[in-house]
């Protein structure tokens, strides 16, 4: 078992931390929010005042933070982990960033002799509970054979995508990809529904054809087609739009820094940032089908 | 075993006749192409000089035909079935034609008494050849059991999407969502390798992910991931690039007509009318990626 | 001066047909609305039982109608202009439908002996009443010759495209031009006061830049820069979201059916009739920036 | 007459140059191409080692540079302006860079007590030769003062965009519109010719009417239309795709970080960018209509 390190315990950080306590590790936990720390400490972790402490003695630190900015502020700030840290444990940053700045990050904390995988998930709030993540790692070979143990008590899929940057570059190419799936699946159902078809059958139709893909298997956006979908429930997320605009400018941004022609994703960025400037941030994904109504 | 005339014998015609002749069923063929129709002829099959005479003391009528205009002539003119057929067999049209023309169709046979379905396919010349077609009808409950037989001879999913035009509806609903996975798909891959991923290792991870879809399960577009995919055998087809463009205008008319808005359909349709200009057209439809190289 | 029947007084075909009175000529008209009758009634027109009865003795027929389907029905219905007239007028169509029904009636007015234009118009109900419009007109050199006089009435500039249906076709192209030029212009203000600048001084860098534009010159969508521009007026129309909406769909129809990649204006057709199904029909079709903010 | 330091002195920066001696301007210049400077130099210009030596006694230096990264170089770097500096001359920097890098470089300047405006230009190598480039300026009412002179001595029409970066920002949602029109105008055409019409009478009519914009009136991207323009002389820039995909990316990026929707202009990037990558990058940006064709 292994003395690690999270920081950063929000929707998807918390039930993370808490299916490495239920697989044996022991755990110091950071976070600026008392009431999230507060139940995490009832279930058996150790609490610290700052990100530092928390790291000092850990086999493992894994963060889990909103965007670039905290990163960089944890890992490189002046009171930052690379610049203090004593010992030398493994970093893994599961924090959902664009690429460069995983890349810079993973350079600096190599030329301070860590180890570093930037490991984002993939699966949201019921799979980080669940423990049943995908976790898409970039950085060595012998970095994604040391994390293997603690990240497979948070996931079931580990994938090794490549070097350093590598695990957020799949996981914004998947993303926009998912993005470009739920806007192209919602407006087949409501061009068919437009055209007299029943949404269930054209569903089941699809499903069984050569149009098959994730949102039609588990996460139809169509309400009524699936009980348990978030469009079933009013749109409540799930995965919010706020999140995936964010992520389809993450993929954008890479696009025109690699100079990429990416004219599905693009669209589908513009049709969920539209959606989201009408007050839709907060409702699930799948509701932009709302937007072809 | 049932009487089936089959009208219409070209690369997908002439495999779905071949096993209703395997199935038991007996055949009378019309063709313009006497090459197609010699070898059905000695795999069983009678012919027939006229598609009126194919179907004059036929069940079942089967007609598998290029576009529209074709299906109207051979139902609907003057020389025509509706015309001219002193029996009343069941009538199938196979073709993938536009929803309007199929109502009109089906209209006229019932007025004149007889039942008709609308059937086009999804699946291509393999899943015709293996009998594995699925088949999207549209029509009168009883027609679609009275077809059910004689279809399931020829494919193993057998939808009911609707009345009479639904099954085109349905299937232009597919094909447009299909054209939107192979380019979401194709500039996805196309980004991550663009950024330093391997593409195989890319298609595993979005495979086992929240971008899992048909076309990474069965046909992935990029060379040398999937060695039985027309991408790895220089794009010969599989299914031709102008047959999806003229399946994506066929769902574009539809949304002019029903004031519906697909912006991915579009962008889709756009996509391969450019990439067919350039001289693609009998390309297999997954050399879309060239476009993004 | 010319004996002239107009059928058709809608909101463009009421102050055409006023020009007509203004410049001397004489006029027989046709609508189904009593109040539009009288009014031009009062204004010294005579009005008819019939389309018929209006066209008969006319040397020039010139029709207004909202679509295709009526402007089939005056011309090839049964009780029809080219079934019943005994004379044989000069037949001006200045509805705006797809040249593919301009093509079919303009054939049949041949072969029974008439000469026709189809010449729709542009400029909208502002243009109609300053009899400023502009005339795109479609077909032969001397039908357009013989129709300058009683069009020059009504417009100002009369544009000569080519043969039947050209007419329509230059519309098409023209109007979806100008959505391009209005959505575009709309992100890009909107793209500039989300970083910081004030819409008026945007607007006058690129009317004097590059980015010039119609719709910077005379029609500004960001409300308050231009004081008499609809934008400035709650979006009332001017020209409404509908017709610019019936206008793509038919640049639509036509790209389908030529084989035209139209990446812009398929872009363009999905935003209005997004917008148009969120029950912005009637507002001026500047008002599409909402969908940006 | 002032005292100029002019750094940077590529297609665009020579004839700038060029024209401030024209004007009686004292001129010392820098480039690390020795044969551009020998010809200014021949034209009466001072050449200097270092920018840094150029701008030492200057009254206003000018930056004309290829990307943000050399701009930073230049001014921040540790042998960079703001460092070394003993003068406080007016600073202008006239590269095309993105306002983030613009806004930081200015701030760091105010800091150091200098003036500075960012004053990107429209108009190309023909209007900066004769003089006749806009200048769109961010900064400080007294900075775009003390600055008009010398930029009057370059070009005709001087605006000031708003505070610092305000320029670029102009300059990027111009030069995106600018994209949109060069689209859009070619499917325009494009479409028009696929249905019939010459391209001349389409471009005159739309040219009278709504669809009016700067592409038609002086840049057609159809062949054979406009005599001077590049379309009739095999795309010969003009105004590069490399620069135009460049520009775009900037109004992309721009757009993600300020959460702003831009279908068209992403639509747009993403042709470019296709249409780079098969090897059109040195050609006119016009010739994106050889992507229609």
């Amino acid at each position: 078992m292994a003395r690690v390190a999270f920081i950063g315990l929000g929707n998807m950080g918390a039930p993370m931390a808490r299916n490495l306590l239920k697989a044996g590790h022991s755990l110091k936990i950071f976070d600026l929010n008392p009431a999230v720390v507060d139940k995490l400490v009832s279930a058996g972790a150790d609490s610290s005042e700052t990100a530092l402490s928390a790291a000092q003695q850990a086999d493992i630190v894994i963060t889990m933070l909103p965007a670039g900015k905290h990163v960089e502020s944890v890992y490189l700030g002046e009171e930052g982990l690379l610049q203090r840290l004593s010992s030398r444990p493994l970093l893994i940053d599961s924090s959902t960033i664009d690429s460069e700045t995983a890349k810079k990050v993973a350079a600096e904390a190599e030329r301070k002799g860590f180890s570093m995988l930037d490991a984002p998930v993939s699966g949201g709030v019921a799979a980080a509970a669940a423990g049943t993540l995908s976790f898409m790692c970039g950085g060595s070979d012998s970095a994604f054979s040391q994390g293997k143990e603690v990240l497979g008590a948070m996931g079931k899929n580990l994938f090794h995508a490549g070097d350093h940057g590598a695990g957020q570059t799949a996981k914004a190419c998947n993303n926009m990809l998912l993005a470009i799936l739920m806007s192209g699946t919602s407006e087949a159902l409501q061009l068919g529904v437009d055209n007299g078809l029943d949404p269930k059958v054209l569903s089941e139709i699809m499903l069984a054809s050569s149009g098959r893909n994730w949102t039609l298997e588990v996460y139809n956006p169509y309400p009524g087609v699936m009980e348990k979908a978030p469009a079933s429930n009013d749109y409540q997320p799930g995965f919010m739009v706020d999140l995936m605009a964010k992520d389809l400018g993450l993929a954008e941004e890479m696009a025109v820094k690699s100079g990429s022609a990416i004219p599905m994703g693009s669209n589908a960025r513009n049709l969920y940032v539209a959606h989201q400037k009408k007050g839709n941030g907060s409702k699930d994904f799948s509701s932009i089908i709302q937007e072809l109504k």
